[in-house]
C-alpha cells in the first residue's frame, strides 16, 4: 500500500519540529512508519500521548512531581501534534485538543519552574495562556509568546525553558485562530489587539516587570510579533522566527495541509476567501513603524514561508535589526535550532537588561 | 555506490542513544545520509563538532555562559560518537577523544549547574571524572556513575541532569579502559578496584554526603555497577542498564564493531585472548553478594546483549530488586528511555532519601 503524500511530507519535514519541541524520536519514528493515511494521524498520536499521560499519572500517584510534570508535557505535545493540522476532522481535533490542554494543565505546577494557568479578557471572552517565573528572580520581565498557524501553548516548553534558564518569564497564549481560542475566534490579521489585551492584564500583575516586556513569534506569529511590535511601543524588544512578510503573496504556494489550516482557522468558509484574509496579513507599510531592537531568523531552505520575507521584514524595519539567515535552516529552522535559540534568548535577556 | 553495513547499522540502531544523548537529531541525520564508509565516520562527527564547538567559543566570547556551557557540551558529544568506536584508526580516535575532552571540560564551568574536572588517584596513575553538585543543597549524597564500552564521561549530560535536578550529586568517571583512562588502563573485569578507588576519594570530600553514595552503569557498566555493588557495601543503591551477566557467553554474538572495540580496550592482541578476558566479566556466584536495593532495565529488543543477562541479575541478587523489562526497548532502551530514565532517578533518590 502506497503511503498517504501527506503522511509522506509529515515523514520527511517535520521530525525537526517534533523532537525539537519535546516529542521522543522514537514515537516520531514509530507514527509515521506505523501509519499510511492521513486520516489515522491523530489517532496515533493520541495513542502515543495516552502512553505518556499514564507515565505522568503513574508519577503523580507516586509522589514525584518532577517526572509527573515532564511525561505530562510530553503527553500534551503527542496529543497537540495529533490535531495540529486535523482540520478536516475538527471533532477528533478538538477531542485531542482537550486532552493536550488538560495533560499541559496538569504539568503546570508539577514543572520546575512551575507555570500558572491565567486568563485573560479579551472581547468579552477570555484567551487563555501559561504563565511561568524564572527560579530566583524577583519581578522578572517577561517574553510574550505568539504562537503561529498550528502551533499552540502546548508546545512550547522547549521554547520557554531558553528564556526561563536565562531569568525571564514567560507568557505563552492562544490568541484569535489559535489552539483554546480557535473556537471562539477566527484569525485576526490586526494581531496588535490580543497583543495590546495581553500587556493590559499583564500591567496589573504585581510579580512581573511588564515594563520589561519582549516578544517572541513562530512562523505566522512570526508575522504576529513585529506587528504588534509596530503598533504597541511598549514592546522593548522583537524575536520573530521564519513569518510572512506578506501572508497573500505566499499564500498559493504553502503545502495543502498549511492553506486547510488557515482556511478552517480564519473561519473563511472558502479558499477566495481565505485569501482575502491572507492579504491582510502583511507588513507592508507597516513594518516601518517597529522601532524597537527585533531579532529576525530566516531560514534559506525554507518550503512554507519563502526566507525573502524574513529578510524583507529585516530589511523594512526602522530600530536596530540582527538578521540571522541561517543557510541551511527550513521553516522555523526546526533542523538546526542551536543556530538561533540560544543565540536568540541571549539576545533578548541583552535587550532586557538581564545580563 | 552501497552503504557500508557498518553505516548502515549505526543509522539504524543508534538514532536513539544519539539523540538522547545530546546530539541534535539534524546533524545524525545529515551525517548517516553523506557518508557511505566507515572509514569517514570520524571525520564526519568532528566536522559537526567543530560547528558546536565554534557556536560555543562565540557564546564564551559574547558573555554567554550558559549558551556557552551547553553548545561546547554538544560539541564533546559529536566529537565524542566520532571516536567511540573506532578502533581501527587509533590516532585518528585519540585526536577526536581530545576535543571531545577539550569541549566538556571548557563545558563545564559554564554548567548550571557547573561541574568539576576531579582527579582520582588510581594504582599509580590518575582516573579523570566530571563532579557536579545540585543547586541549591548543601552536602548532597551522590551518584557514582560507571561507563560502558564505548561510553565515556563526555557522553553523560541528559543522563547526569536527571539525578542533578532531583538533588543528588553526580561524579561520571572514566575507568579502565574507558575514556581518558582507555590509554593507561585495560578493561577490568574486577571493577570494584576502580570504584573502590573512586568511593575512597569521594569519602574525602566534605562537600559531600558519601555515605549516602549510588551507583549507575550503563551498558557494560551495567555489569560494572552491580560488580562493584556486590563487593562493596558502602554502595547503598544500583542501577544497572542493560547489562551482561556474563560477557563471554554473548560474545560471540555482538555486533563486529562492538566485538572490534572490546579486543582494543582489554588491550588483547586477538580474539581468542579478548574472549578469555570477556568470560571474566560474569556475576555467576558473584550477584548473590548484592544486598543494597537494585533497579534493573532490560530491553526485550536488546540486540547487543540479551535481555535475558538482565533478567539473571535481577533473579541472582540479594536484596530487593526492581525489574523494569521494557518490551520495545532496544540495548539501553534508548528508545525508550522516557519509560526508565526518570523513573530509575526517582527511584535512586528515594533510595538515598532524598524524598
Amino acid at each position: 500500500m502506497n503511503k498517504d503524500p501527506r503522511v509522506q511530507a509529515a515523514t520527511a519535514h517535520w521530525s525537526g519540529r517534533f523532537v525539537s519541541n519535546g516529542v521522543p524520536l522514537a514515537d516520531f519514528q514509530d507514527v509515521t512508519n506505523s501509519i499510511d493515511r492521513w486520516e489515522t494521524w491523530c489517532e496515533a498520536w493520541s495513542a502515543r500521548g495516552a502512553i505518556h499521560e499514564e507515565l505522568g499519572r503513574e508519577s503523580l500517584a507516586g509522589g514525584f512531581k518532577l517526572s509527573a510534570g515532564q511525561h505530562l508535557t510530553v503527553a500534551g505535545v503527542c496529543y497537540h501534534f495529533g490535531k495540529f493540522l486535523f482540520v478536516q476532522d475538527p471533532d477528533q481535533m478538538q477531542i485531542a485538543h482537550r486532552k493536550a490542554v488538560e495533560c499541559r494543565n496538569l504539568a503546570l505546577e508539577n514543572l520546575s519552574p512551575a507555570g500558572e494557568r491565567v486568563a485573560i479578557p479579551y472581547e468579552g471572552k477570555t484567551l487563555y495562556g501559561n504563565l511561568r517565573k524564572p527560579i530566583g528572580t524577583d519581578s522578572p520581565s517577561v517574553v510574550v509568546m505568539a504562537m503561529g498557524l498550528d502551533s499552540a501553548k502546548e508546545e512550547m516548553e522547549t521554547n520557554e525553558g531558553v528564556f526561563l534558564e536565562r531569568g525571564m518569564a514567560t507568557l505563552a497564549f492562544d490568541g484569535p485562530g489559535q489552539g483554546e481560542a480557535e473556537y471562539d475566534f477566527a484569525i485576526c490579521p490586526e494581531y496588535e489587539r490580543p497583543i495590546g489585551a495581553v500587556i493590559e492584564w499583564l500591567s496589573k500583575r504585581t510579580d512581573i516587570n511588564s515594563e520589561n516586556l519582549g516578544i517572541w513569534g513562530v512562523s505566522l506569529g512570526g508575522y504576529y510579533a513585529p506587528r504588534a511590535a509596530a503598533f504597541d511601543h511598549r514592546i522593548k524588544a522583537c524575536i520573530s522566527l521564519t513569518g510572512p512578510f506578506d501572508l497573500g503573496a505566499c499564500f498559493d504556494n504553502m503545502p495543502s495541509l498549511t492553506q486547510a489550516a488557515f482556511i478552517h482557522r480564519s473561519k473563511a468558509g472558502s479558499t477566495n476567501a481565505a485569501k482575502k484574509i491572507a492579504a491582510r496579513l502583511s507588513l507592508r507599510g507597516i513594518a516601518e513603524k517597529i522601532v524597537c531592537p527585533l531579532y529576525v531568523v530566516a531560514g534559506k531552505l525554507d518550503r512554507v514561508i519563502p526566507h525573502e520575507h524574513a529578510l524583507q521584514l529585516a530589511d523594512s524595519a526602522t530600530g536596530e535589526v540582527t538578521l540571522n539567515l541561517i543557510e541551511d535552516g527550513g521553516h522555523v529552522a526546526n533542523n538546526r535550532i542551536y543556530k538561533y535559540r540560544s543565540q536568540s534568548a541571549d539576545w533578548m535577556a541583552n535587550q532586557l537588561n538581564i545580563y
